[in-house]
This record gives structure tokens, C-alpha cells and sequence, in this order.
């Protein structure tokens, strides 16, 4: 199923190793992808983009003075690759694990040569499929190093601004680089959860017009993604504040004024969340309502034909009893009038007119014409002008 | 539909530039106003007030000593106008970007020349339109610039309370003024909440006298607003608070007392939008009790006219059976009676008695009565004086 | 309605400026009481009571020297003579604003010369008026200067101690006299609140036992007013805080053990307050739990009756059809036989009786009997001491 | 009603003196008891037990140097003798008026001489009683001095651990004796609430299983019993909480660690109490469901019985239609076909094993007999080893 | 019941002495585990594990310079030698009372020898038998002193890396080795909650599919299931978070490490159970929901057979009157017609069909068949990525 696919990918099967195992462990899933090294190095006016086809072969770009380097790997799926990298950039073996072990929660942790930055990317790869993937950021002097899952990702417009002559890119330092990144990042939230907006909208109509029991489950799924999205938007808010609160000189005070606007936008994020998820959960009011009202609907109509028929059967079988007439002149006698059959047929027509009447009074006859007309609050009676104060 | 028309207004289709796009890039909306300035000087005892034709006239009035300048920009649907601004005004350009990309969070951002502060008015332009704008406010020592969408506001009266003579604005600084338009923002909330009050009030009416499907969806619609309405109102209140506890000499402590009855008033707001809040909330366990009750009555009607009737067409059947007389003795002697079918007929006039009267004693005879008179608590005994202590 | 009524006298229809007012404009409304001025001057010996004529004649109390005055104005309708007290006691004009356009939140602002504390009185007009005034009360060196709304009020104890001779009021100052004014208002909380808990307890068992449409319109405005309640008591507990925090010489030592006390009681009138509103909740819960329960036994009266004599009304229609016995000797022979008639009533019979056998072993004969005896909890079976440990 | 008792002995009906009463005035009981003063008075190696006649009687036990004193007044019913051990002991009248008008909220007071605990018992006192009593507890120096309403407690172990010799009572202090009774009073609450959790047990399985009018009153009132539960082991935990921050000598830090042990118990008793108030609020949830389930199995039955038989009954009314045969041909020549009535009746019975047919694919059948095996989780399926990783 | 019996092995039934005992006494059960006693004693490069006869033979490992013991007791059956373990490491007596009378709350306590770690660990026994079993940890300075109530646990894997040459057990001191076991503790939970997410999924399609009263039962246990979970899993976090806070030399920087790392875990196992505990408290409202459709359901069979019958009974029940045509010519002619009966039967199947293209028309006729199909959110159109930005 669909629903429950999508669920995994923002939140379960995380990689791990045996409990118990020597802190340290990296536990390479069998089918992850093989890793691919890609550099971009630039200053003020130079810029190179090289893939490079072993770890040792980043050194010269760090050592070259004046240089901001961005090493990117693409692909988790050679150990020995990455405790080479560790090696290089002196990388924690815990730090190197939360690498391995996606999906983490993001955070930001401290080391002496770097700060360790773990986000979590949410793409539309297609129509009904939202993905995520962790990218794990190093943030050292003069580098940025970031390891991502698979190849595709948001980041190409931060890739397009660099190869850019000009750009802010070229003016500030490593730090500004990684908050490129974490602002791509962020910024992709808006797209993806401006679709899921639109499909709870679809989902709000289906529950208040035809709600069926397919609905009830897209409502539940929803709950549970959003309290999923939740989860992880949450600690990236505190990722790009603990930056901004960073008082090392690997964050310097220009670039705290962009993660500034960047959290902005984390906020803004986790309101649009909250209020999804405060729509999905009232969406499940809704639907109890909407059955509620189906039950009542069906009940009307049950009540109304039975409660007009059954008098009438009544009444047609008193007539079908076989009292016999010549045993005494009490004995059904209507059955002899003249006027006897026009007669109960018209006190029963009157029955059903007078019930009907008494339906008709209490509203229950054309009960379900309320809704298809659209200006849904127009005779509510909207507050108007004149009422302002 | 009206009821979304209104939320989008508050919430949905922000401006913003493509993720990943380079930070202050400016997306200015193809329908945006053409933007016009309006400047208003003064000072303790000098009123000017001009409609400028471009940017560059600005800078005279920022120069004379003593004046404070009112620079009022109405409409940004002109990308160079706004830039040349954001030179005049030393605007960074992320604080740029957020004055076009409305709606954001109102917040107050620190520069060094000056205060950014950015609010939400919210106007009731007609009966059934509720209308939220974004007002940025840039507070400087001796000028405030704000930025508006549109030409509707609620400022008119802070307008002509500048072209009076005398008033406070004469003998207090541009923080003053900042806090008179702000006072006037927060103030207008009032009309706007109190006219959605007496919607909620007619709402709940409904909700127990005649709910509907169609009053399902107006809770539903109003418990987004209102959700809606909290997280504009929450941050704006944050937004005062900054300002009185900025430290800097932007603001003085003289309108630090006003700022402080301006809090008030947002913290009154967020009462009455909570207060909604949980009313709407209620409004939907109501419904759901009003469905149930209706569900009662409808059940009610047909067990009552079911149960009475089903025993007596029962006795009819039997008496309609064929079993012949003249095989038995035993076989139906009843049809031969002399009082045979006025006994019958009395014997279902019993049961049907009978059966009434059970059901008067279970209080299903009447019960739907109970509503319409109005003191609604005046039976349940509200506590007299005597019990007082 | 009177429900509603209640509710607007704690909460709605503030008196206000138009929004954009200039700060500090007093709209007094058109049916506000007149101003009564009364003055009780007194020291360690002496005590004076007077009736004032206009606000000029306060200055001579204010200056003797180791007197206590207590100005007392009722009333709020005359705008001059508020002016006029406003520059005798150097009132910031948005205090004075506040005293107005009551009712405001309960709070303390601190200004120079004096605190000004808001609170609100509750009282029990008559026997089904909750009714809800404003006091403002500021609190100098050597005076108490209250405003209030009309001229009922719960501080007649108050004055009365100070007209007897001796007490603690002739050894303290005015930060006891303010005190003793605050305290009478939080302890004159408790009667009312006592008096709603018999009227939610009312409530509570008509819920559980007769639930009409009336009991939940009343359970829906009881949550209402409670809300309205809490928003009340909620800030008048944080003024009495504020005082007790405050480090001026206007409150002293002496007299904060005093206001721990009232907070104490504030802190109790909270709680009583959201106990009240957890069993409001609750009782929404029961009352829709009671309509499902009805609902349920109009169903088990409908299934009974209707499934006992549906397969009786069947076979009474099967011996009711015409099938030519003389066509065929298989058409209907039963109605020939001797015992036929006294036969195919008893297999009615027996079939009734096998239907009520089945109704009795699922419990639903006799369902509708197990409220009326009174220990409820009692074979439940409570732990008993043997369980003890 | 015994539920109602119960919970009026833990919240309502508080002694209280009359809104606006001097402050310090002692409202008694008509029905207080009679105190009675009964003294320990030890040190390393002595031991003394005394029921005093009088208060005055108290002070020479205060003078002996070395010893620790514990006055212990059981009973509040004589002002005149709370007034002169007021004196003797130097307690404020605020703290006397809180010692007499229980039950107050529990808390810690620090005055000069002694801090003043107020603390809730909760006592089983027989099978379905839970009884609370306020202990009022002074800590001096020396002495310890306890009020409490009643002769029930649950201090005599602490009484007896006195007696004996040896123990820690006699190396430690009076802060130590303060301690054995806190901590007396709060182990109390472990079997209180352990036979209250079996209580819920028995509610649960009557909510799952049968439940009627009777349980949901239960619910309702098991919810406010432990609200107002809460809110008595809410304070009594910051009491404990003050007492180890108090940083006078009155309390040592060796009792401290005395004092985080008893502070980890009453967490672990608001831990319960939390436990049961989700239980509760999850069973009314249940009720509901159980509610919706029995209306579900009551119109099963109606509609299988219903639906079999209102065809069947239709086709018995069409042949007893009087068509009259002589008039057409088609006028129901089946009445004189040969197999006329038998494959009627044949076709009625297919009619009633069809629709049996379609009921039981519904699983409509037998859909009332999944309850009562045990394992009630056992085919659910709860994870195996083999799933571990 | 299962499903109480693992609730209990969670929560319940604590071992705790009578109230009112001595602070420090042992109430040790009858039915406890014998105690052994393990040591493993190591340095950088020696390696010794023994089983010890008695307490006393530890003193020799502790007095090994340069040597980190772990003195590891299973069994807390013998008080005798808790005591002798209590004197050899100055243990305090209210610590060692925690160690017996499990399970208590995880916490630290500092003492000044050691600290005195409580944790729980959570272990799967076999399939359907979730194990909690308390651990308390002695921290000292160059040892770890565990006390475990039973032979089965999660260390194994930490005994063997011991056991292994070389490793960072062998370069790191006791704390260390404190910290792999509640490493190895922490990740022990993943499989268990893992098993647990499982459980639920299966739970969610029942409920969803077909839900009945065990459903019910199984959801409100899962419900209390996690919410003991949740209150054993809190203070375990912060349990490590006051270790990684601890300022002493006992817990070293290069540790902390470590166990910011292990604080990591233990949020994203919390983030977990309140994952948990959201979807179980939803699937309360989907069943609710489904007990809703299923009544809806039962109710359209019920109203569509009822309703197209009852007015053709009614139809044949006229027919079947016994009006004697020779008493007038009005009487029943219909009876005389030549397509009389004919005529009847068409007019019935033409009511039939109307009735039924009414139900059609209401979606009443095949309403049920929306569910079975896989890809749930497939048709409420999931947003494209056309619709991106």
C-alpha cells in the first residue's frame, strides 16, 4: 500500500547496529548505494568541480590556501571509503556511525575540528512518492563536508550559484556554504507540503460530502505522517538555532544573520505542520458527524415509509379477518356498507396525508437538500459592516 | 467558497522565491500594486505632508534636523523602486526580501540603523470579508518607513491625529510614532474578533436547535480560522514584547509605558481568539450530541408507531387465517362469536392502551417538547442566596 | 436569555476607544453611574468617614500627616471629575484609560508614585445573577485609591473593621488596607464558586439520568462560563504575585506575608475553577455516553416486539392465503386438520417463547432496571482492608 | 450516595471563615473534637511519653536541653487552646487560621521560628472509605508540633520506632521526626492507591464486558476522586521539594537524603495517579464503544430477523389476495395449481436460506461470540523472537 | 490474561516495605533469586573473571592497582550478603533498600563514594512476553557494581567485548564500562519497540477491517502498555543526561562523549513510544468510526428490504380484504378485473424498481464494496509534480 509506503521512508527500518555492539560499528546496508566522490574548490575569483575517484585525493584541495572546499559523497555503500574520509577529517567513529545509520534525528554536535550537522531532506521524486533522505554536513574552517544517501537531491541550485562567477558564495566562507545547504533544504519543505495541503483539502471535501470507509483509513495515514513530518522538522529547528547560538569562529556573525532568516522559515514550516495536523485531527470529528448524520438519514427514511405503511396494513388487515357476518351483526359489518371499500381507503389516505404532515413539520422530509450550494456561510450571516463596533 | 476564500487570505499562496533561490532574491507578484510613497514630516510645531514621485526625493526629508519623517510606501509591485529604498534606508537585503515576500510571521528583526518589524493588520473590508495585510515597519532614530500591500488600512486615524496640531506625536520621538501604528493595528483586532463573535454565537444556536450538514462544515471552517487567527496573533504579541524589552535607544522608556497598554491589548486578543477557540471546539462534541438526540427522536417515532401496531396486525393476521370451521370445533370457534369482532377490535384497543402507556411512563411520549422556552437554566435551579455560605 | 446574560457581564462588551483612538481617551459610557466620592481618613487613634462633594476636597486628607486615606469613588460616568482625580494623584493617562473602559484583565502596572492594581469582584446579586465588576485600586505611600463600577460590592467587612476601634489596619499601613481589599475580593470567590458546584452537581445528575436537549445547551454554557472564569482568576493570581515580588517600600514585608495568604486562597479558587471545568468535560462525554445508552434501549423495545411477532405475523399470513384445497390435496391441508387452528397457535406460542428465552440470556429484558438503588460503587466492590498490603 | 461522600472528604465542605473576616480568625467546627495533647519528649538515651491536661503543661518539655519534643494535638474543636499554643510556640496567626480551617492546599511556610508543613493522610478507614485528614506540622529546633482533625492516623509505626530504643530517631534531630512522619504519610498512599488500582481493574472489566448506567456514573466519578487526588499529591510533592531546598539549619543535610528518598516516592505516587487518570479517561472511551457495540448486535438481530421474514410475509399476502379466479385466467391461477402451496413454501424457504446466505458472508451470524476465551491477545500475533532484528 | 500480565511485569506489584517502617529496611521476597556474584577485573593488558563464594572475597580486586573491577550479583534473594556488599562499598542504606525493592524510578543519585545508577531494562523473552527487569549500577572510581534481580539480561554482548583482547574497554576507566552497559541497555529497546510497531500495524488493518470486542480490549491495553512504557523511558533519559552533567572526576569528558551519543538513543526511542502512543490513541477514534460504518451498514440492509416490502405488503394486504362486492359496486372491483391480478403484480414491481433507484441514487446499493481494494490513497489524487510550486 501506498500510505504505508511512504511512511517508512520518513520513519522506520532505520539502520542499525546489534544492540550492544562496539560504539563505533558501521553497519553498511547490504543494497546501499556505492559511494561518489565530488569536489568543488573556489576563492574570490577561482573555481574547480572535479569528481574524484578516491578519498586520498581530497587533501591537496584542503591544503591549498585561501580555498573553500566542498566534498560531496553520494552513497553510503563502501566502508572502507568512509573510515578513510574519517581518517582525514579526524572524524568521531560516533559521529561516522550516525553517518551510516540513517535516519537519524537532526542535531548538530560539536567537535574540536568541526561541527557534525545532520538534516533531513524531503523530496516529491513523483507524483504520490515524498522521500527523504538524511544528508550529514561537516563544517570544518575551509571545508564543507556532506554525505548523502542517493544521488538525488535539492541541492543543485546551491551547486548552479557556485559555479556562478560573483554570488555571496564567493565573498564568505565555508560557514555561508553550509547554510546554502541547510537553506535549500529548508526551503524544499514549502513545495512539498503545499501538496500535502492540497490533498488534505481533497480529503476535508470527501470527508464532509461522500465519506467512505477508505476515507477513514486516508485520514488515520495522515495523522501519522504528519506527527512523522513533526518529528523531524522539530530537531532541524533546533539544528539551525544551535548554530545561530554557536560561539566557535566556525560560524561567523554575517552568516548568523542568514541562519536567522533560515530558522524563520523552519518556524514557518513547523506552524504549516501543526496546522495540517490540527485539520487532520479534526477531520476525524468531522467524519464521526458525517456517519452520524448518514445513520440518521437512512433512519428518516426508514421511520417514514415504515411508520405510514404499517398503520395501513393494520387497517387493511382488520378488513382481511374473517369475522363471520352471519353469526351476529356486530361481525363486520363495514364490509357490507355500501360505501365500505371507498371509504377505508380514504381514511387510510388520510392517515398517510395526516403522517406525512406531521414528517413534513418535523423537517424530516427533505432534510438532505442542504448541502450542494456553495456560499457555505452566506445565511449563517456573516458579521457585517454596520456591526463593526 | 467564501469560508476558503477567507482562510487563503490569512494563510495559504505565500510569495516566495523558488527554494534554493540566492538569499534576497526578490519575487514580486505579476498582480502586485504599483507601489506609491507618501511621506509625512514633522516636528513639535511643523506638519508636511507630500506624495513623492520616486525614491530619491526621500533623502531631503531624512536630513532635516529636528523632523521626523514618515515614509509610507503603499504597494510593492516595483522591484527597483524597492531596491533603491533598501539603499536609501541601508534595508539588508533578507529583511528586503521578507517585506515583498508577504505573509510572514510578524517578528522584529535588530539591524544596527535600525528596528524591522513586520505585522499583521487584519480588516473587515466588507460584510462577509475578513482581510489580512502585511505592514513592514522600519523603525530608525529619526524616521519609520512602512511597507503595505495595499492602499486599504486601518492607519487613517493615526493619519489625522499626525495632521492635528498638538497631540503627543509633537513631543515624542519616531518610537512613538512606531508604537502609534502599531496601537492602531493591534486595536482594529477588536471589531474584527467581536463581529466573528456574534458568528459563533448564531453558529451555536444552530448547532443545538437545527444542525445541518452544512453547520458541520461552517465548525469546521471556523475552528481553522481561528487556528488561523492564533498563529498571526501569537507572534505579534511576541513582536511588542521585543520591543519593550529592546535595550537600545531606538525606543525610549516613555513609550515603553504605551508599548506596554499595546501588549495588554494583544494579550485581551489572544484571550478572545483562545476563548473561540474552545467554543468551536465544544461546538463539535454539540453537534455530535445534537446527531444523537436526532438519531433518538427518529427512533423514537418508528419504535412507537411500530410496537403499537406489529402485535395488533398480528392479531389480525390470525383472524385472517382460513382454518375451516367445519373440520373442528376448535378451528378459529372465535369467528363465530356473536361479540366475536367487537371483542377483537376492543382487545387490540387495549393492547394499543397499554402499550401507550408503557411508553408514557419511559418519557418517549413528549420528550421532544422540551426545548424552545427561554430560560434555559431556570429550572435546573442556578444557586439562590439563602445557600450562599 | 439568562445564560447568556451571565456570560456577558464577565466577559463581552468592553467599553473602548474607537481603535486608533489617541491613547488615553476615556469613553464613558452613556448609562454609567454617576461618581460618588467617600473618604476614610484614619491613624493609630483616629478615624474619619466622609462623603465628598468634588474631587478638590481629597487634597487635605492626602496632607496629614501619619493618616491613612482611603478614597473610594463608585461610579465611572463623569469624565471631568475623573480628569480631575487623575492630576491630584498624578495618574499616567492610560491608567486612567483602564479604569474606563473596564473590564481589563487583572494586573499590576508599577508607575512612580503608586501601583495600579486591576481586579475583578465577583458577586451573587440574586439567586441566578452572577454578576462581575471591575476595581482598580491604586496603592500609594500613604493612600488607597479605588475606583468601581457601581455601587454593590463585597468590601463592607472591610470598612467595617476599619470603623472599629483597634485591628491590625490602625498598626499597618495603606499596603494592609489594599490587602484587605484584595482579600475580600479572592475570599468572596469561594460562595460563588460553592454555590455553581451544587449547580454542576445538579447538572451531573440530570445528565446520567434524564438528558435533554435543554442539558446540554446548559453543559455547554457552564463550560463557557468557566472558561470565562479561569481567564479571570488566572491574572488576578499573578497581580497578587506581582505584589508580593514587588521590592518597592510601598508594599511591606509584614504585609506579604499577608498577600502569600490571599494567594494561597487564589491558588485554591484556580483549582476549585479547573476541577469544575474537568467534570464540564466530563460530563460531555456522559451526556453523549446516556444518549447512546437511550438510543440503545429504544432499539432493545423496537427488537423486541417487532422480532417476536414478525415470525408470528408470517405464519399467521401463510394460513391466511387462498390455496384451493381443492385443486390439490397438498394445498393446505393443515386447515382441514382437527387440532390445525389450537396447533398452529401453540407453535406461535412456543416460538414467542423461545424468542424471550434468547432475549433473556443476552441480558435484554430487564436492562432498562439498574440505576434507581443508591450505593453506587457498592458491588463494584471497593478494596476492603483486608487488601490492604 | 458513597461515591459522593468519598469525594467530599477529599474537597468540599472546607472550613472557612467569612469572605472579608479579619485575617487570623478562627472559624471551629461546631462539630470539631475535642483536642487532646499528648507529648514524646527524647534524646540518646531517654525516652518520655505524656498526655498533657493543658498547653502550658508544654513548656517545660522545650526547656530540657538535648531533648527533642513532639507535641502532638489530635482534635480542633477548643479555640481557647490552639490560642495559647499559638502563643507558647510563637505561630502566626495566618498559620494557626490555616491549621484550623482544613483542609488547605499542602505546602511549606517559613517563618522565623519554625517552619509550618501542612500535609494531606489518606487513611483506608474501612472497606469503602477512603477518609483524608490534614496534619498541620511546626518544625522548631527542637520540638516538632503536629495538629491533626481526628485520632486516626497512620503515624503510629513512627510512634512506635520512637519507643524502641536505638534507631535513627535518636541520633538525628527534630528535622529527622519531621521526616518519619512525611514519610509515614506518603508510603500511606501506596496500598490507598493500590487498592484503588484494583478497583479499576474490576471497572474495566465491566466496561468491556456489561456495561450499564451504573458504570458510566462509576467513570465519571473515579475521574473526579482522582483529580481530586492530584491535586492533593501535587503540592505535598513541592512541600518535600521546598523542605530539601530550605537552606536554614532547621533541616540537616543528612535528613536531605532522608527527604530525596521520600520525594522519589510521592513522584512515584503522582506516577500512579496519572497512570489511573489515563486508564480512566481511556475506559470512557471504551464505554462509548462498548455502547456503539451493543447497538450494533441489537439491530443485527432486528435486521436478520426482519429481513428474513418481511419477503416472506409478502408473498403469504399476495395469495391471500381475494382476486377472483372466475373473473380472468391470470387472476392467481397458482391458488389452483396441484403444487400450488408446496412450492410456495419451497420458495419461501429458499427466499429465507438465501438471505441467511448473504448474512452469514456478512458475518453477521455469529458476530456476538469473540469475547470470552482468555488469551486475549494470543492471535494478534505479538512479535516472536525471530523478528528481533 | 497475557495481556495484564505483562502490564504488571512493567508497573505494578513493587516490592516496598509496610509503610511506616524503618528508612532502609529490606523487605526481600520469598520467591527472589539466590544471589551470585561475577567479577571481571582488567586492566590496559590482564584479563581475570571469577565467580565468587562470598562478598568478602571482592576486596582483594578493588585494593589491584591500576585494575577496573566489575562486581556484577544476579539474585537479590539474600539480605545477609546485600548487607556485607552494602559495608564492603559504603553503601547508603536508602540506596540499598532501592536496590531491593524494585522496581524503582531510573535516576542518579550522587553519593560520595559513587554513583548510584537506577535503569530498567526491557528484554523479550519468548513471542509474546515482553520482560522489564531492574538494574542499579554503583559507579565508583575504579569500579562497577551492578545488581540485577534475575540470570537473564542484555549484557552479554558487553561481557564478550571485555573478554576480547584490545577494544576501548581496555583504555578507558570504570566509567566506561558504565556506560556500555547502559548502552547496551538503551539499544536493547529498538527490537523490542520494533515488535511492538509490528504488533500495532496488525492491530491498525483489524481495526480498520474488522473490528471487534477483543479489538477493543487489545487497543485499550496497547494504550496502558505505552504509557507505562513512556514513564520508565523518561527518567532513563534523564538518567543519562544528569550523568553526561555530572562535574565530578568519576564521569570523564572522553565518556561523555559516548553518552551524549547513548542520550541520543534514548530520544529517538521516546520519539518512538510517543509515535506509538498517538497512533493507539487514534485507533480509539477509527474504531469508534467503524463501529459507526458497521451500524450504517446494517442499518441500509435493514431500511432497503424493510422499505421496497412494507408498501407492497400493504398492497397485497388491501387485496386481501374481504369487502363483499354484492354490497355495492365500489367494493373491491378491482378483485372482478380481467388483468386484476396482473395488473397488482406489475404495480408492486414497478414500486420495487422506483424504490430501488432511489436507494441507487443515495449510493445506497453498493456501498460496501469501496474498501478491499489496495492502493488506499490512490484516487484522492496525491499531489503531482506538476503541481510543485
Amino acid at each position: 500500500m501506498q500510505a504505508k509506503r511512504r511512511i517508512k521512508k520518513l520513519h522506520h527500518h532505520k539502520r542499525r547496529g546489534e544492540p550492544g555492539s562496539t560504539p563505533g560499528t558501521l553497519t553498511v546496508a547490504a543494497d546501499a548505494t556505492k559511494p561518489r566522490i565530488h569536489v568543488f574548490s573556489y576563492s574570490g575569483d577561482t573555481f574547480q568541480e572535479h569528481d574524484l575517484s578516491g578519498p586520498s585525493e581530497v587533501r591537496p584541495f584542503l591544503e591549498m590556501p585561501g580555498r573553500i572546499t566542498w566534498v560531496s559523497v553520494k552513497g553510503l555503500g563502501d566502508e572502507g571509503l568512509l573510515r578513510e574520509l574519517g581518517e582525514i577529517f579526524q572524524i568521531h567513529p560516533l559521529a561516522l556511525e550516525d553517518v551510516v545509520h540513517a535516519p537519524q534525528r537532526p542535531k548538530v554536535d560539536e567537535y574540536e575540528q568541526h561541527r557534525f550537522v545532520i538534516a533531513r531532506m524531503v523530496l516529491l521524486k513523483s507524483a504520490d512518492d515524498m522521500h527523504a533522505e538524511q544528508i550529514s554536513i561537516f563544517l570544518g574552517k575551509n571545508y564543507v563536508l556532506t554525505f548523502q544517501e542517493d544521488f538525488v537531491d535539492c541541492l543543485e541550485p546551491v551547486r548552479n550559484r557556485l559555479r556562478k562567477l560573483g554570488g555571496l558564495h564567493r565573498t564568505h566562507g565555508a560557514d555561508y556554504l553550509c547554510y546554502s545547504i541547510l537553506d535549500a533544504i529548508v526551503d524544499n519543505y514549502f513545495p512539498v507540503l503545499e501538496s500535502y495541503g492540497e490533498f488534505l483539502e481533497e480529503l476535508e471535501d470527501q470527508t464532509v460530502l461522500k465519506p467512505t470507509r477508505r476515507t477513514l483509513s486516508a485520514i488515520h495515514t495522515a495523522k501519522r505522517e504528519l506527527l512523522d513530518l513533526r518529528r523531524v522538522i522539530w530537531p532541524q529547528r533546533d539544528t539551525i538555532n544551535s548554530l545561530i547560538r554557536d560561539e566557535s569562529p566556525l560560524v561567523s556573525p554575517q552568516v548568523k544573520v542568514f541562519l536567522r532568516d533560515c530558522h524563520d522559515h523552519a518556524v514557518q514550516i513547523m506552524d504549516m505542520v501543526e496546522t495540517y495536523r490540527e485539520i487532520t485531527s479534526g477531520l476525524h470529528d468531522v467524519y464521526l458527524s458525517s456517519i452520524g448524520n448518514r445513520t440518521n438519514e437512512i433512519m428518516r427514511v426508514l421511520t417514514i415509509i415504515s411508520t405510514i405503511f404499517i398503520p395501513l396494513t393494520f387497517i387493511a388487515g382488520v378488513y382481511g379477518m374473517n369475522f363471520h357476518t352471519d353469526a351476529s351483526p356486530y361481525n363486520m359489518p363495514e364490509l357490507d356498507w355500501y360505501w365500505g371499500y371507498p371509504l377505508c381507503l380514504a381514511v387510510m389516505f388520510l392517515i398517510a396525508i395526516a403522517l406525512l404532515g406531521f414528517f413534513h413539520r418535523k423537517g424530516w422530509l427533505f432534510a438532505g437538500k442542504d448541502l450542494p450550494e456553495p456560499g457555505m456561510l452566506h445565511d449563517l450571516g456573516l458579521p457585517s459592516d454596520a456591526k463593526k463596533k
